[in-house]
C-alpha cells in the first residue's frame, strides 16, 4: 500500500491568529526573527493559538545496510550498523543524549540491519529484509519490499501518533547510507554526481571516488524510474530510506509537525513528496548538514534549516538539537504578555502601535 | 576602581582531554561540529573533562535609558525602559520565557532608568544615575560615573559567581542603546556611520538618517578617547553598557563561561575586552543580530555566532535561545558512551580508529 490520501495544508487560521498574536507581545514587530515564524508553524499545525508546548516528541531512527558498502564508500566496516543498534537499545548514542537534553525519546526500528536476528522483537518489529541491494550494480529491492517498507514507516507513525507523539523526528542509521541518498537527491533534482556526492562519517580521496562512481552507476539505472518515488526506492534507495519516507508522509497525513534531519532523512523526505504531494508544509528543516546534496534536497522542499553546525552524524541529531529552538518559539508566543497585560507603550510600527500605557 | 587583574586562559590540559574523550565517543571524527568545539571551550572554562552540565545559568539585564532617544532614534518612546523593567520583574518578556526554556533565572538591574524611584530597592541596588546624556551634544557620563558603573558591573559578577552562577549572560534594555552601542563598535573598528547603523528595535528612513546622524557626532566627540575604553564609555556610551563591560571582564576574571547576545551587549564586551585583554577567551556569540554593527564586532572579537535566526530583541534573548546548544553540546562530550565502551568498531580515521569491537 503505498497510496496516501491527500495531504491537508495546516490550519490557515491559527496562522493567522499567531501572526496577530506576535505583533501584540511586549517586543518590537518582528525581533525575535524566525522564532516568530516557527511559533506560527507550530500553531498552524496544531490549530491552535496560542500554540501548546510539545508533551511527546519522538525521535525514530530507522535502521538499515546497504549492499553498497561493499564497494568501499564509507569510512565505518558495515558491522557498525548493528553495533550502534544495540548502543541506541543501551542509551550510550548521541542522539540518546541529545533527545534526551531536547525533552524527546528516541525509538530505534531495524528495517535491514544485516544480521540474521534483530536485537529484539520490538526493534525487528517492522523488518523487511536483511540489508539492501548494492545500488551500483542491483536493486536495493523488489517491488513487494519497496512496498512493504514504505508501508512499515507509515505503520510506525500511526503507532506514535496513536501514542501520542505531538512533534515527530526521523533518524537514520547504516553504514554506507550516504551513497543511496545521495542518488535518490540527484535523480530528483537532475544533479551531477560529482556536484553532491560528500564525505559521508569522513571517507579519503579515494574512498569518495569510489562513492561517486558508485552514485553514477546507480543513477544510471535508475533512469528509467527517475519520475517514480517508488521506483526510485526501489531501483536506488534502500529499505531504511522506503520507510523513512512511508513516516515522513504518513506524519503530515496524521498533521503531525517533524523535523527533519541530515541528508538521508531529507533524501527520504524528497521522496515523500512525491508520494504525499504538500507533505512538505508539515515538515521543518532542523540542520544543515556539510553534505552537498543535503542543501539541494531542502532547496527542493523550500526549507530553511534552523541550525547550521557543521554537523554530520545523521541519527536525528541534528533535528534534536534544534527542538529547543521550536520549543522556544512555542513558549514566546504562548507564555509573553502583551503591550496591554503589561501595560507596555507600543511603538510607531506594527499592530503594536497603539500606545496600551494607562 | 576599573583596572582588572590578568585574565587567565582556560584550561588547556581540560581542552586537550576534551578534544581527545570527542575522538573516543561512538561517531565519526568530527561529526558533531561546533557542538564538540562548544564542549571543548565549556570543558577548558570549568578545567574538567568530562564537563558538568550547567547548574546555575543566570541572565543579568542592565536596564539604562539614554538622553539620544530625545534625537528620535527609536520606534518606541524612553518610558518604555521603565515599563519594560517592570515586565521583567512580573516575569512576561521575552526573555523570562526564553531564559525559563533555557533553564536559567533573570535577575533585572536598573543601572541608569530615567525615573525618579527605581522599580524596588534590590533593581536598584547598583543604579549609577537617571538616564545617561545625550551623546550626540554632551558626555554620556561624568568620569567617576563611569567609573562606578564598571564597578557596579564587577560587583554584579561577583555577586552571581559568588552564588554559584557556573553560566552567565548579560542582556539590555534601554530605548535607544543601539545609538551609543554602535557609536562604541564603529570607534573601535574605525567604520564610517553609515557602515554601522541598523533599524534598532525597526524605525524608518527618516529616523535611521537621526540616528546616523546622532552616531557621526558622537564619533566626532570622541575622537580624543577613541583608544581609550573607559574614555569611549564616559564620552559615547553610557552608564548601562559601562555597567555591561564591567560584568563581562569580571566573569573572566572569575574564570565563569558567558554568552553574548546582540548588538549592545557585545559594544560592551568589546570595551570590556580592552579593559580586561584577553576576557574574550570566556566568551561566546550566541548569536547573530540584523545589526550591520553586531558582525563587526564579532569579527574583532573572532567569535563566530552560534545561531542566526534573524534576531534584533536584546533582553540576552539571543543567548538564551543559545543557551540549549551549550548544554547539548556538554551533554554528549559528558554522557555518550566510547567505542570502547558500547563495543563498537572504529572507523578508519582519528582516535576512534582502532576497532574496539570484541
Amino acid at each position: 500500500m503505498t497510496t496516501f490520501p491527500p495531504v491537508a495544508a495546516p490550519d490557515p487560521d491559527a496562522a493567522a491568529a499567531a501572526r496577530a498574536r506576535q505583533d501584540m507581545l511586549t517586543k518590537p514587530p518582528g525581533a525575535l526573527g524566525r522564532l516568530e515564524d516557527l511559533s506560527v508553524w507550530v500553531a498552524s499545525c496544531q490549530g491552535v493559538c496560542p500554540p501548546r508546548q510539545f508533551q511527546r516528541a519522538r525521535v525514530v531512527v530507522f535502521a538499515g545496510d546497504h549492499g553498497v558498502a561493499a564497494a568501499g564508500v564509507s569510512a565505518f566496516p558495515p558491522e557498525v550498523t548493528a553495533q550502534m543498534v544495540a548502543n541506541f537499545d543501551a542509551g550510550g548514542a548521541a542522539i540518546n543524549v541529545l533527545a534526551e537534553a531536547a525533552g524527546a525519546t528516541v525509538r530505534v526500528v531495524d528495517i535491514a540491519v544485516d544480521v540474521d536476528q534483530p536485537l529484539s522483537p520490538s526493534i525487528g518489529a517492522h523488518k523487511v529484509r536483511r540489508g539492501s541491494g548494492n545500488i551500483a550494480v542491483e536493486d536495493a529491492l523488489s517491488a513487494d519490499q519497496a512496498a512493504a517498507a514504505v508501508e512499515a514507516g507509515r505503520r510506525i507513525a500511526d503507532d506514535e501518533v496513536d501514542s501520542g507523539a505531538d512533534l515527530l523526528i526521523a533518524g537514520d542509521m547504516g553504514i554506507g547510507n550516504t551513497t543511496p541518498a545521495t542518488t535518490l537527491i540527484a535523480a530528483l533534482t537532475d544533479s551531477e554526481p560529482v556536484a553532491v556526492v560528500g564525505r559521508g562519517t569522513g571517507i579519503d580521496d579515494a574512498g569518495w571516488a569510489r562513492k561517486t562512481a558508485a552514485v553514477r552507476d546507480a543513477l544510471y539505472r535508475a533512469r528509467a524510474v527517475s519520475t517514480d518515488p517508488l521506483g526510485l526506492l526501489r531501483v536506488c534507495g534502500g529499505a531504511d530510506l522506503a520507510a523513512m519516507a512511508g513516516f515522513c508522509a504518513q506524519a503530515a497525513v496524521r498533521r503531525t509537525p517533524l523535523l527533519l534531519d541530515g541528508v538521508v532523512v531529507t533524501a527520504a523526505a524528497l521522496v515523500a513528496e512525491g508520494l504525499a504531494p504538500g507533505a512538505r508544509q508539515w515538515w521543518r528543516a532542523g540542520h544543515r548538514s556539510t553534505e552537498p546534496a543535503h542543501g539541494l534536497a531542502l532547496g527542493r522542499l523550500e526549507l530553511e534549516p534552523i541550525l547550521d553546525l557543521g554537523m554530520r552524524l545523521g541519527e536525528g541529531t541534528g533535528a534534536a538539537v534544534a527542538l529547543p529552538i521550536v520549543r522556544a518559539a512555542v513558549a514566546a508566543l504562548a507564555s509573553m504578555a502583551t503591550f496591554g497585560e503589561a501595560s507596555v507603550s507600543g511603538g510607531e510600527l506594527g499592530a503594536g502601535g497603539q500606545s496600551a500605557s494607562s
